[in-house]
């Protein structure tokens, strides 16, 4: 270097490539990597229940890098026959009630009746420092080390729809791995519980016994979705205000119109921490799925689910490559002024910046 | 006509201009219809209250002819700065709530305490075959002879966008031309609700005392969106039902979380057709704009309003823009049955589909 002032003009003559190392290293390396992360070997090990090729194509699914989209797009093309076979549950409380007690309780009882679980959490916001339940994995302490369940920490990602697309793909990799159920937690407060509801048979929604506004503090709309309430912490001194509860739920749940799966939402009791009333929760799912199925609707159910986010999937592209253009957000932003003023109509400011999109 | 036989492809040799026709009377008659449908002269008629005007820009507005539409534009704009002044109220029930009859009495009342009113209506299914009640105003046989209501059939469409979209404009209309209440109706069977809701300072709806389950029948999120619940027919023998029911309605309204407006939802029992308790509900709606109002939250309400119809209206047109594409339907189709058969993920799919609409 000649330069002696720090500049970020300043150039460098630049190193040529190191006679050092081995070219036969390189191309032996290469040929490694290719090897670890090579689709059929991954499908074939997802196939063959194998959990670190399973974590290894969901980390693929996960990722932002192209190519790895593409591979995993091949895997699922081949795990895609093999899966559909699990029983997908979605659980949702307020932060409290005792979710990651409660799944554990609830995994270990599956697995103790011969099912392979695998715990998967949707919330968009979540991050190990904010306390997300599954991102803290020794929660689980028991669930983690039985070997026939599968905890996957929360996927993570800027937008709902994109940590949506990547639970549903996960669910396709771990029904591919033999998981027989599959458990998907999300956190009760935000929008992520329509998202869950719309990728899961059977939706649970986890409550407390509380003196009062029994529903206050649950999203508008969360009740309605619910297959079946268990009202947590039934136990000691609070049994009785849980059966109070239940009633009270049931009947709220009473109060919404007939469900078009023909199934009438049920109030379960249970200690999660005292593994009590468990086991009564998993025998209504196994009574949900058996009404459902005789009827075809279970079927039916997941094929609009799938309908319902190829479109949601093309919508919510078609409005983020709009909305991200950088002249569209300054007329946007322009035009919304100019309605909060009143001085346009909302449409005739639509319409402005629809004809600005198509002269760009 | 030299061809004997009749067919598509048969051609006249046309008429050319009769000279029967005194070309004077031809400019005459443009010049008249010019004149007539003069953008400044609608203005200053609906400014001046004149409700053939009115009626008029109306019908400019439910045009699709882009001329029209155009005409219709310039109005709205020119309107604008003298709208906003209204009470808007949303009014919702099933068919046989006693909508019509309710909203005469209503619409009397308020016109006997010299409110002027206007009766629009949201229902993008509604013909005049299919018994829409306002299609048929006949119904409404006293306040259609009153001279301070005006009542306007419901804007037809195909698109419940489209019908919002000429309902919001009409309503700047009703109120540039003085109306101090607008009424705005709605079947309460369809998603028309919603958009209803998204247009009204004060959204009412209309219940029948029943007994057993009250609240069956009312789509999902309705009772949630009532800022009051009025249970008409609260006459004679059913009096007592009516009063459970409004005990059972409270209880109902007391599930849900707290609305923003930082109002509590009323109920109130009502007889339109012997006019009994009309006043009540003309009171909550005083006491509700009374609250809203000096907490500002009147005003936040309407602009947040007009920024979801602006960001609305894009969203919409996007995606009819892009699904009513040929290529787009067709592949649509494609993917939907390779979806359907779990040949392919819906992201997949999706991913597809979008990629082609960049080729086109």
């Amino acid at each position: 270097m000649t330069n002696k002032k720090k500049t970020a003009l300043k150039t460098t003559d630049g190193v040529s490539g190191s006679e050092m190392i081995n070219p036969s290293y390189i191309s032996k390396f290469k040929s490694k990597r290719t090897k670890t992360l090579n689709t059929d070997k991954l499908v074939k090990g997802i196939l063959n229940q194998k959990i670190s090729e399973l974590s290894r194509a969901i980390t693929l699914i996960e990722s932002t890098n192209q190519q790895h989209q593409q591979q995993a797009n091949d895997i699922l093309k081949q795990c895609l026959p093999h899966a559909n076979n699990s029983i997908r549950i979605g659980i949702t409380g307020v932060p409290g009630v005792g979710k990651s007690t409660f799944i554990e309780a609830f995994g270990e009882h599956l697995t103790s009746k011969g099912k392979r679980v695998a715990v998967l959490a949707i919330d968009p916001s979540s991050s190990i420092s904010k306390g997300s339940i599954l991102g803290d994995k020794t929660r689980m302490e028991t669930l983690v080390k039985n070997n026939n369940a599968y905890i996957r920490p929360s996927a993570s990602g800027d937008s709902l729809g994109g940590v949506a697309r990547k639970t549903r793909e996960t669910i396709i990799l771990c029904e591919a791995a033999g998981f027989d159920i599959i458990l998907i937690e999300t956190v009760g407060v935000g929008q992520s519980e329509t998202a869950v509801h719309g990728m899961v048979d059977f939706f649970l929604l986890l409550k407390l016994a509380n003196a009062g506004d029994e529903l206050q503090g649950i999203k508008r709309g969360i009740i309605e979705m619910a297959d079946a309430i268990a009202i947590n912490k039934a136990d000691g001194d609070n049994q009785k205000a849980a059966k109070l509860a239940k009633v009270e739920f049931n009947r709220a749940l009473h109060l919404y119109p007939k469900k078009s799966s023909g199934w009438t939402p049920k109030v379960s009791l249970c200690s999660a921490l005292k593994n009590e009333g468990i086991d009564a929760i998993w025998e209504l799912v196994l009574e949900y799925i058996s009404l459902t199925r005789s009827s075809a609707y279970f079927n039916k159910k997941r094929i609009e689910q799938n309908k319902f986010w190829l479109i949601q999937t093309i919508e919510n592209r078609l409005k983020s490559d709009f909305f991200s253009r950088t002249e569209i957000k300054k007329e946007l932003e322009n035009q919304l002024t100019l309605v909060e003023k009143n001085k346009t109509t909302p449409f005739a400011a639509a319409e402005f910046i629809l004809r600005l999109n198509k002269s760009l």
